[in-house]
């Protein structure tokens, strides 16, 4: 996969269970619809708990504060 | 700039001052450097102040909070 800026071959990093691809040259970065959303349900989360487990990964979950959607979810929801 | 999936040609949409390149087919998004960068800030000034104002939006501070960094932050350390 190339980086849509300068063609470079794009690298992968997993984080948090979040599959990232970046451009080591320009440093942005390409996120999937299924891993922006895995960010966005990660980033409730810690919202909700304070923190991240690592055996939450896997099984993400939609939940609400107050009714408040999260600045994330705010963020991306034209998509 | 195209979409590094699936080839088609990448929207953008402003939101909270950063632009975000998105594609209408796949549905993934990237970020240039700045833009997460920007993101990221966004994010710390949401949680230490609960909002974002309009105002905001052009003077990006890094703060942190009881010495703890936020959440986008730490995903996107290794960049």
């Amino acid at each position: 996969m190339k980086c849509p800026i300068d063609g470079s071959k794009l690298n992968i990093k997993e984080r948090y269970g979040v599959e990232i691809d970046y451009c080591s040259r320009c440093l942005g970065v390409w996120l999937d619809k299924s891993e922006l959303q895995k960010l966005i349900l990660h980033s409730e989360r810690v919202r909700l708990f304070g923190h991240l487990d690592e055996a939450d990964h896997g099984k993400p979950e939609h939940k609400k504060r107050g009714g408040k959607r999260i600045f994330l979810a705010d963020v991306f929801n034209f998509l």
